[in-house]
């Protein structure tokens, strides 16, 4: 992502909230779905800054079993005022979302606003997550509703920074 | 984007149509828009794969005039059958956006399918772009319509390929 996760910039004020997840993360996690066999997955995730009002962010995962690409996502987390978080985001499986929510100390709580699909998307309904830092370890899930089922959990993960 | 960019998979058979887009590419553009001064930024684009039908994609701009960062977006450009392009962008102005369209050659015409905007970002209603390669030369246009006005050209830009 070259320049937007360099971090020489002076973080932005608004952004001082969400500071607590600036960093590269790494760890495992599982995913569960009524349509797929229960998988395991290593992760990377990295949130970083360009002085701006908003954090960049990208994420990806990798099969515990054979090492393959799975998932990836990128995008941006908004901080707005009173709390608020805006997460803009866009997926190669055709989903670009926005989930909003709010910041509770080191904890956050978003939802689906807005969902768009291409036009070979699988349909996905509802997207929303949990996440929480504590010191180094980072936890998060992540519930959705896709392809015909209704929203439950699909991922849980937990993650260590490995560096700011 | 870490692994995002890594050359080492082999290009999915899929995004081979799309390969004259990977590298690393710079250079200059313009903006106009009737709510704003005309202006002009440097700009820093990179298309990378991971072996996956799509292609990764980060884009930044920065102002000419002050070297401050000005726009940038986030995503990816999958490749679908008969010549068709999805495109799956976040902006951190709040936009998270899908544009589709047509490959013909190294020529790419794209327009909106989907727009979701967060509860504070300003309202955008429209997005196209029209990008086309010659040799490590890359020009692009941008329509867009937004904050009342109709679509329109807003940005043009020619950059040069800097590595692949």
């Amino acid at each position: 992502m070259g320049d937007l996760t360099g971090e020489g910039p002076v973080l932005h004020p608004d952004v001082v909230p969400l500071a607590f997840l600036l960093g590269s993360w790494t760890g495992e996690g599982e995913g569960t779905y009524p349509t797929v066999s229960r998988f395991s997955y290593r992760e990377e995730v990295n949130f970083g800054h360009v002085g701006k009002p908003f954090l960049t962010y990208s994420q990806q995962t990798w099969s515990l079993e054979d090492g393959r690409p799975l998932h990836s996502e990128v995008g941006f987390w908004r901080a707005v005022p009173a709390g608020r978080v805006e997460l803009v985001l866009a997926h190669p499986t055709g989903v670009a979302e926005i989930e909003e929510g709010t910041l509770a100390g080191p904890s956050l709580e978003l939802t689906t606003r807005a969902i768009g699909l291409s036009s070979t998307a699988k349909e996905v309904t509802a997207l929303s997550r949990s996440l929480r830092v504590e010191g180094d370890t980072l936890y998060y899930t992540l519930q959705m509703g896709a392809v015909g089922q209704p929203a439950q959990q699909h991922l849980r993960a937990e993650l260590r920074r490995a560096g700011r």
